[in-house]
């Protein structure tokens, strides 16, 4: 392993740290608060930083296993340390807690344990929730961007942090695509901004849900999240948002490039589109009654396919009130995810689509022995390696799930409580499907060691498990 | 396809069935019943297996295929005219209802729709119980026992037929293999029949939960269930009867030949033993201050591993008023399941050991990639075929569990209800983990329709899936 250039790149990722902080810092000025704390944070994480990359490495070769460390560390340290102004100033007393925030944020969960929205200060505020925008794309796919990194040796961090089941073919030129990716991320961004101004917004509002909802987060500066604003026109503007943050960017860099038919071959692509559309009609089927119109139905029923398909969390309403099967299409959205390449957590849509086409073809293949059957996405074969990925991840995923509600539910709550926060935090979604934890709900009901296993449920699901699993096995440390 | 072939075992499985029917209809003249139901159904199982005989077989060879269509229809066929008893009599009035009662007692399953054992006739609930020895080892290997059936076509039927991750290297010689696990299976019959009647149960009630137990299903003729009996011994024994039914039964052959240590050294025995172990501790510890001492709560805790983790599903008290992590522990072992080769339904032991291996040594692979991992049991090399077949039942189960969870939500019950009732049907065991379905509840609360879905499960969850997936794919039928 190669510790040296391990310690370099995780000293160049707390320095940027140091350097994201001054965004909050600002803000924290803007509307004359006290921003010691952020300063401090800064202290830190520049002085640790500098420390780390004082060793010169001897070489710069990366292998496969230094990538997993480099992330696993990577987002472990800054969420340790990014966690430090909401202790700092005290907007969060319990540093727990604040690690529970800061984790929940950047691994675009959205699970909040604050229960005094309007009484943080806006600087701790605008930290909270643009930590969705830093993670929903990646620290070190900025990093990637930004710095001369070599190319070839930075692939590994690059797929231990990318989410979804293969980075595709953009991956060769790593730098080149980290920039496309960041490009289009930003440019989205502001897009999204842009329009919910226009919609009454104020800029520091407008700005920061466009960041939550970039990253497919789900944290508000409304204690009613998106239904506080009460405006048809913001939340059908953060749902289309919610959806085209939650579909594989590559997308739009072959739109960029002018191959809008590729693009519009996808098949993950119709599949989601698909999948809303289904959503969208059962949901409202369901919950016209509840609200009295058909109209009302389909606004709540498309906002909120969107959040959770998004594995975003912004709510309107409390869907924990809604008809039974109702819960279940979430419950089934929760467990698709966004697209491969997207900021969208969960198991990914086309990881399932894989899975479901490779069940399918093995089924033909037991009736007919003697013939060969192919997985087949977009018109190309999938390599058997992607379906032996697909396999396993959805293995190590099910039991975590399952294992961690287990160790939930030692806070004494209710099977579906347990299960769903287990899920939702796997997933990075945020509300869970009871009243306890729904979108009126709130994570502060956990004890202390359910919130640390929760943020370690948040963090892997948002490295897609390995990167932090690779940190717990001792082979990984030995010679 | 060889139609001919498939017809004719389907009419010895019909003329079985007919022959199977006499023991209830003994039971029932015993006390003096009305027996034309069971005459009635005698006959239609008859005339049909004598029609489905008529065309003669141009060849006797079969294919992997026709041994999944012989295994699927037979059983469907056997659910279906076995409910006829309990429709014809009355004492289920209504058919979807016999239909769900017989596929749970033949599945294994335990899950009843009957509120009023005591006044049903005798010879139903022989034939209630009966169904669960029935289809513990299962209808065809009781063919290939005791017909001279061609031997290496018959091992797809085994195959397919016998439940866990494969069926060993009994497999070659069919007829010896089937013979000996029929002996087995009524020789621990027999003895635990002894053991209860040695307790103080009737006759009737030691031969019936002995049937029940060894079917690993869990139906009692006791209203109350094991703890009916108000009997330490009686919950003693049934326990740990129901613990050795869980247990592959190719040990027990090795016993018989004397091959001791290797029993004995058995990986998936030993695992079998630490869950038991640990799940009874677990349990004792969390229930001893609600029965007051430590002694009773260990009581209570072994018979409930044992009832679950065997997929018997047999209650003596209500485990959805434990606390919440107890619940947890249970639904853990619903995962489980019992041993390959047993008659316990669920993942299996040894399926979730493969799979765990291979995702140790797959997250070791990703740390050194040069290195070679290999997944062993019994100091054997797994196959990577074998492995394959882990990860696709995984993933074909998980689909169905959460496909089932959300169709039984149509019926309006809560998150926890409708999951746990999808994992008890397709895992064979019995009770949910709520009140309105545990160990003191019932099934009967579901519509017809939901009734049927879960009639789907249980057959789905007994064969392992693929021999009733097979009939629904059109493939299994085009020339």
């Amino acid at each position: 392993m190669n510790y040296r250039m391990i310690c370099r790149v995780l000293g160049l990722i707390l320095l940027s740290l140091a350097a994201l902080l001054l965004l909050p810092l600002i803000a924290g000025l803007c509307f004359r608060e006290n921003v010691t704390n952020f300063l401090l944070t800064m202290g830190i994480a520049a002085a640790l930083g500098g420390l780390l990359m004082l060793p010169r490495p001897r070489s710069r070769g990366l292998v496969a296993r230094d990538g997993f460390v480099i992330v696993g560390l990577g987002w472990v340290l800054i969420s340790l340390i990014g966690a430090l102004p909401f202790f700092f100033s005290g907007s969060i007393p319990h540093y727990y807690d604040a690690l529970f925030e800061t984790a929940s944020g950047l691994s675009t969960t959205g699970a909040t344990v604050v229960t005094d929205i309007p009484g943080m200060p806006r600087g701790d505020l605008f930290w909270r929730l643009f930590t969705h925008w830093i993670g929903g794309m990646g620290v070190l796919v900025f990093l990637m961007a930004v710095l001369p990194m070599s190319g070839e040796h930075s692939m590994h961090i690059m797929r231990a942090e990318v989410p979804g089941p293969s980075v595709g073919k953009l991956v060769p030129r790593v730098r080149k695509t980290a920039m496309t990716l960041y490009l289009i991320y930003i440019a989205l961004t502001v897009l999204e901004a842009v329009f919910l101004r226009l919609g009454g917004m104020s800029f520091y509002d407008a700005l920061l849900h466009a960041c939550a909802t970039a990253g497919t987060g789900g944290f508000s500066t409304n204690p009613e999240s998106i239904g506080g604003f009460h405006s048809l026109y913001i939340e059908l503007v953060t749902a289309v948002f919610m959806l085209l943050f939650g579909i594989n960017f590559n997308l739009y860099y072959l739109l960029l490039i002018g191959r809008w038919k590729d693009a519009a071959k996808n098949e993950e692509l119709h599949w989601f589109l698909g999948i809303v559309a289904c959503s969208v009609l059962g949901l409202a089927a369901g919950i016209s009654k509840l609200y009295g119109s058909f109209a009302v139905a389909l606004r709540h029923a498309f906002f909120n396919t969107a959040t959770i398909l998004s594995t975003t969390g912004f709510g309107t309403v409390d869907f924990t009130d809604w008809p039974e099967y109702c819960k279940w299409i979430l419950l089934l959205l929760m467990f698709c995810g966004g697209c491969a390449g997207s900021t969208g957590g969960g198991i990914k849509l086309s990881r399932l689509m894989i899975l479901g086409k490779a069940a399918v073809s093995e089924l033909k293949q037991m009736v007919r022995p003697r013939s060969v059957e192919r997985v087949q996405m977009d018109g190309k074969r999938v390599e058997s390696g992607t379906v032996r990925a697909a396999f396993l991840f959805l293995t190590v995923y099910s039991f975590l799930l399952i294992l961690f509600a287990a160790l939930v539910s030692l806070d004494g709550f209710d099977v579906a409580t347990c299960f769903t926060a287990s899920l939702s935090c796997l997933s990075n979604i945020g509300p869970g499907m009871t009243k306890l934890i729904g979108p009126m709900g709130s994570f502060a009901i956990f004890s202390p060691r359910t919130k640390l296993l929760l943020t370690l449920a948040m963090l892997l699901g948002r490295l897609e498990i390995y990167p932090i699993l690779v940190l717990l096995i001792p082979r990984t440390w030995k010679k």
